[in-house]
């Protein structure tokens, strides 16, 4: 596991508000297992919340519904092809932190696991909205605690150290941008 | 205005899937109105829903209540000093269109108006969910039709034919990343 740093729960937005590819980690009665989302976004500031859709079908819909909980996860370059196997498999064939080799450390506030070697992590509780999950797979969560690995994300800010610690953008088709570079407008 | 095709519903979600910043554009009773949102996602594939925040207190939100409508415009790296001043001035002091010289062009089945020079343009309708748009700032709204600028988008791939040509992704403080390099995982 990476080093991490609490990140102010008044500035985690910052951590989603360039629209990274998240992981969502989920787990519930000794059950666990972690799914890619494209479709994630922050929804406030202060307390944070954050909105990110879960398909019906799968096995992290069927833990988050059952824990009210989850983390989501900013996955870096390095990371990507893990990414992309834990976004097409699905945890109901086979363990995929074993299959793919997903390390893990505990979380300060949620059940659910922080995936290792991630840039950012914000554990979160599902704010029941049962229509919009119903209707759209739309969950709300509140952000509970936020953390970074500082050498990529410290003082509300990112600043990736290199091309492999930058976080990514899934396209479709095992495609992805990373985060380009900083400018001022 | 520059050229721009039209992207078949099914794969109009490509156009955000990578988490851009957009410029949302609205329009009601002869005002118009356009905001910058980072807080966007696509919400569905077919037919395609997207997820926007507009706070209670723009303008734009007083004109998407009214028009039931907007459109998700996706800005280009030459236009972020425009995004950055659409996304600091509000509408209720002046028209943001003549007072930072922003474009537009007619839309085909909304009256809000296309931001010229964009990158792609998705034109929505607003489905009504008044519990998350009083409590979450949160619409959603059904893609109608949208569009590309074949020069950065066509056959349902991205290719930013040069660094001023890509999307860009907001931070805070007027800083933003650009979209960086495609990789397969």
């Amino acid at each position: 596991m990476n080093q991490r740093i609490a990140v102010p729960l008044p500035t985690a937005y910052l951590l989603l508000n360039h629209g990274p590819t998240v992981l969502v980690s989920s787990a519930h009665a000794g059950r666990r297992n972690v799914m890619a989302a494209s479709w994630s976004m922050p929804l406030d500031f202060d307390p944070p919340k954050v909105a990110v859709v879960i398909d019906k079908s799968t096995l992290t819909r069927e833990l988050v519904d059952a824990s009210g909980e989850f983390v989501l996860n900013v996955p870096s370059r390095q990371q990507a092809a893990m990414t992309l196997a834990v976004g097409t498999r699905s945890g109901r064939e086979g363990d995929k932190f074993s299959s793919v080799g997903v390390g893990t450390a505990t979380a300060s506030m949620v059940a659910a696991p922080l995936i290792a070697d991630c840039l950012a992590w914000l554990e979160c509780r599902v704010l029941a909205e049962p229509a919009n999950q119903r209707n759209y797979d739309l969950f709300i969560g509140q952000v509970l605690a936020a953390w970074a690995d500082p050498v990529a994300f410290s003082d509300g800010r990112w600043h990736f150290p290199d091309q492999r610690r930058r976080s990514i953008h899934y396209l479709t088709g095992g495609s992805f941008f990373t985060t380009g570079d900083r400018f001022e407008a």
